[in-house]
């Protein structure tokens, strides 16, 4: 039948969502979905800026104490901040320009992130078909491995201690704007985050500096790291996880 | 001291936030505030309608069991909907057009919604101050008494099934545009909405059609509704709180 004929030439496009917070993860179908953790300042910047300049693997974990471990264990580099600072314990912090070639190549990053870790686990736990992180430093890597795949997307922001955050979320947007064509999309989520992408794409720079995220980081004079987290594919690279750490799958 | 004289002076001013979807209610501090249920799509806005029209109170119920019990208990009208259609037992529905003051005067209402009844006994469960219904509907009404008791204010979106819907938080956006002066905002959930809302107030008609709730209800014929429920102040209330039921605090 000429309607059948028209049916099988229609390709049918995998479903995609965004997760505002890790808060919200239970009320998506994760199984059998490529969950994309996203978490711009600074996590997911720092693990594609990593990956890109040559790290072997990154092991991320949620406490001080098992970062430690975890580096004794493997020889790693271990890595960690709060407010601002080091923790004690640790080698390097949270910032992306600290990882240079120069410094991480072939070596095993550990690292410890309270919303991004967090995130990750748990998409793990609900069984994600494939785990990858995003951010700008690695967008157009990201987008490209989504279409190719084909499957159902969750874009997870990791927000704010379970709070919303908009630099996440204007990340999805980007995401979603580069991809839309290839996926369905019924979402206000995806539709909000889109939008608050579209509007501010000219002026990222001057929009991001509206986000309680930036106060709080540049209250420690982290500037120009937040400028970095912001800038497209300047670390072309494609974490997935895969045996308990991230590599990069480019 | 000159420093004291300017501190004493400046009135501080009480914390707003956004709560975009029940699930995240918990992460905010309730006690002492004033919560704002936020349920555009309809419940809240038909609950303005009928109070504005005289209704005597609101007992809103969880349950169409329930309903049909505090219905008995009360001699009050009942309503409630599920997929567009009066549930079995209930005598009336969710539109706000089934409310004019010839026939909802003097009544009880008794009406069964599945987000917002929700919240509104979690904010209760967690000890806040107030609780309030806002809509666009009764948008300066509720504007007002925020500004008038100067206490911190949490602006509740009921959302659909826990999930961000577009609707809820472009009148928590509405709100925050009118009445930001007299708070104090830190919160990318409050900076989001108040930018949807300032990007689409001149074309909130054609911009609410792109929703997913929109979509859903326009399946059931309800449009008329919908362009209701986004109308500014054609139904002057207050429906607050006390004793069980919402009542007309005007």
């Amino acid at each position: 039948m000429y309607i059948c004929g028209v049916m099988t030439n229609q390709k049918i496009k995998p479903n995609l969502h965004t997760v505002l917070t890790p808060q919200l993860l239970d009320l998506y179908e994760i199984k059998d979905s490529i969950v994309v953790i996203i978490d711009v300042f600074r996590a997911t910047s720092t693990m594609a800026t990593a990956l890109y300049n040559g790290a072997r693997k990154i092991i991320p974990v949620d406490s001080p104490e098992l970062c430690i471990e975890m580096g004794k264990q493997t020889g790693g580099v271990t890595a960690g901040e709060r407010d601002g600072k080091i923790i004690p314990g640790l080698s390097y912090g949270n910032s992306p320009s600290e990882y240079p070639r120069s410094f991480i190549e072939n070596k095993v990053l550990v690292i410890t992130t309270t919303n991004g870790t967090k995130l990750l686990h748990m998409a793990l736990k609900q069984g994600a078909k494939d785990i990858i992180t995003g951010s700008f430093p690695n967008f157009s890597a990201v987008a490209d491995y989504l279409v190719q795949q084909g499957a159902p997307v969750i874009l997870g922001c990791s927000g704010w201690k379970n709070r919303f955050n908009i630099e996440d979320t204007l990340f999805a947007g980007a995401i979603i704007e580069q991809i839309k064509d290839h996926f369905t999309i019924h979402c206000d989520s995806s539709f909000m985050a889109n939008q608050l992408y579209h509007q501010h794409k000219d002026d990222l720079t001057q929009y991001i500096k509206t986000t309680t995220h930036w106060h709080r980081l540049a209250a420690y004079g982290l500037e120009a790291d937040m400028l970095y987290c912001i800038s497209k594919d300047t670390a072309p690279s494609l974490p997935i996880y895969k045996d308990g750490a991230l590599v990069n799958g480019l």
